[in-house]
């Protein structure tokens, strides 16, 4: 008899590096974690969300449907108010009753559990098997456990400051195209907005660029191929300048499909994402998510509808996003005085993490001794070679570290970056 | 250039009739929906919310928890009370502190976004597309989508007013041992209390008939195959005795998986339900989960668990079965008044939904004239037939309908019991 009765999804699906690192972070209470993406919780919207209910349970015509079921596709009033914030943080000066493009439309919007599931229900509309996706090298790593569990195939596009390497995604599209893999292709993947792991953000231009190679490539796969913006980090800029998002590029929205979130910028424990659907892929998309759910939980749908329509949203990114800029800057100037000099990082603009090349002959993976004597001297990273897909076509990276800011306390923060910055002269 | 880049899971995927119903009732207000699967509006638990909510984020030791993300597993605290609430269930006059059977574990507990979630992680983690399910016949219609998506082959079991028929279970684990199909079967799914459609449940014989049966056959089969119990209407029973669940009948969980929800005692906008895994299985599914959204909204569980740490849960359930017991009557007693004396039903001891049995020869399924015409006198219920696996080994029946007296109100459910009952007179 065999052992076990599983779906070749099944034995497919691996241990989530997520699940391990949030657990850890959980268990070892004394732990510095640089590693979970848990956000900032001293800034937790307690007062707001108090608020909030009171004002919707205290009312029966607001309180009565907030407690029944939605319908699956989410809120109406928390759609047509998300596609209204997309389309001011594209087109900040233009009056909503004018719009350019016509990509946002609250009928396109499915409200998710977090963007997380958004990318499980696409992957599982567009991937059967050996179909293949292009992502960023590296790129965010759940969804490379989605990509493992569906059996998806992935190719790395090479990430250069200012997001993915045009010219290699041009190579990787034409070697598909002479091979014949681009019959198998369905979509590409970017992580825009201050990237998990990175913390780089896509410039539009580049963005445009993917776009139209992607349509003069499509012919030769004999089908649509989709260009998916992840924008879960977008709201998180502390710095630099807005960037516009792939909505503003595909004015009927044939071939960009968006997803983002309020768990980052208002409250990971209230797991509220969305998707931007063509109408292509709306119903199929919707059908899942009726299969997996029927609607996600529509308490927490009329939460952010209510934190939307006032003020609130407001102020409290304001308020976060000083508070992530003063603790990327703890980071930042703790690693100038802990780390060697020939390591390399960024300054991030937003987001959550901070990105850590060093010389190619320190490896940093899980087994490696840096990572054993990190966890030893209890503080804990994410190691950059879970960030990269399997492609067969290049070695995997085995020298980085994505390090966050998100969860711990400036003091934590400057005493891990110090505790990892002995452990590399220990190693030395 | 083909029309989709649809994975056959996408292709496979079809309109659940959930969402469809759903939307009918919220779209056509002036609708009296007895189809739709919504609880009572006029009980949901408004002031508790509120009040725990207040207790909740008015302490930052509470609060901050409760908005910051949990683990993929779910909350600790809500998974040993519902651990410990099932124990309480099955062996009412048992101490906790003695346990007859060690199936009561917090450890193999998962938190999911309702029960259908949890339907839909198994589905996923024990079904390739031609592997064989038994369901009863009727079942739960939105487990069809999934099955249906998945490619799942189904079975249908007959059922009798106390559950399946033991003797067809025999004869289709026979059947399939001596084609050699039982290979491709992986779990028997009974929806055991107050079933969605029926209303009918299982007496606790008849599952250790069919947990008997199963380990008889399971040799045949090369692999292990289960037996899911959904226990969504347990809680929501206003009369009868209760039964213990199939957790009592395998102590070491080997070959039982349970799912239950508090949305449906509790409050369908919060969605917290939750499946009992045996080990075996934990993982693969945990994985899973944290591929769709590693973890279910924090702040609904912290809800869920501090409702029933107090007194909260117990009050509430006596209120609605209270509720529930006075719109069953109201429709059963509007049912002898006005449907001919040649229909059917049972009268229900807990749930949302009565079963009626229409002579043969009346059709009731979507294309039906009855149902039509019910339509256009604004009343709507589940057509029988959608509750019906695809199971070419028998006619599909055409001639039942559910309707449900969770969410209408008690005049509204005697005008729709009467609006059919005309309906059924015009058409005679």
């Amino acid at each position: 008899m065999k052992k076990h009765s599983l779906s070749q999804l099944g034995a497919r699906a691996e241990d989530s590096p997520i699940s391990w690192l949030m657990k850890a972070a959980l268990d070892r209470p004394q732990l510095i974690s640089l590693a979970a993406g848990f956000t900032d919780n001293t800034t937790l919207p307690l007062k707001i969300t108090q608020e909030i209910f009171n004002r919707i349970l205290g009312s029966s015509s607001k309180g009565r449907p907030a407690l029944q079921y939605g319908t699956t596709q989410g809120d109406l009033t928390l759609r047509r108010l998300t596609a209204r914030r997309l389309y001011s943080l594209d087109f900040p000066e233009t009056s909503p009753e004018n719009p350019p493009v016509s990509s946002y439309s609250a009928g396109n919007i499915v409200i998710t559990n977090g963007s997380q599931q958004f990318l499980y229900l696409l992957s599982e509309a567009l991937y059967d098997p050996g179909d293949l996706i292009l992502v960023e090298d590296p790129t965010y790593f759940v969804f490379l456990g989605i990509a493992k569990s569906l059996g998806m195939q992935c190719r790395g596009i090479r990430m250069q400051s200012d997001g993915i390497d045009i010219k290699h995604l041009e190579e990787q599209l034409e070697g598909l195209r002479d091979s014949g893999g681009i019959r198998r292709l369905k979509m590409v993947y970017l992580v825009s907005y201050f990237q998990n792991p990175t913390g780089r953000t896509t410039a539009l231009d580049k963005k445009k660029q993917a776009l139209d190679l992607i349509r003069k490539y499509e012919s030769h796969a004999g089908h649509p191929i989709f260009l998916l913006e992840d924008a879960a980090y977008r709201e998180l800029r502390f710095s630099g300048v807005p960037v516009a998002s792939i909505l503003s590029l595909d004015p009927h929205q044939e071939r960009v499909i968006y997803t983002g979130t309020y768990s980052k910028p208002f409250a990971t424990g209230v797991r509220v994402g969305f998707g931007v659907v063509p109408d292509s892929l709306l119903s199929t998309i919707l059908r899942i998510k009726a299969n997996h759910d029927f609607g996600s939980p529509h308490l927490l749908q009329k939460l952010m509808g209510e934190v939307l329509s006032g003020p609130h949203y407001e102020s409290h990114l304001l308020t976060i996003r000083r508070r992530y800029l003063r603790k990327s800057r703890a980071m930042i100037s703790a690693m100038k005085k802990f780390f060697p000099e020939s390591y390399h990082w960024e300054t991030p603009e937003g987001g959550l993490n901070a990105w850590v090349v060093l010389p190619r002959k320190r490896r940093t993976g899980l087994k490696s001794r840096i990572f054993k004597e990190a966890l030893n001297q209890n503080v804990l990273y994410v190691p950059g070679s879970l960030c990269y897909a399997e492609d067969s076509s290049r070695l995997k990276p085995n020298h980085e570290m994505r390090v966050s800011f998100g969860s711990a306390s400036e003091p934590d923060i400057r005493e891990g970056i110090r505790r990892l910055g002995r452990v590399f002269s220990e190693l030395g």
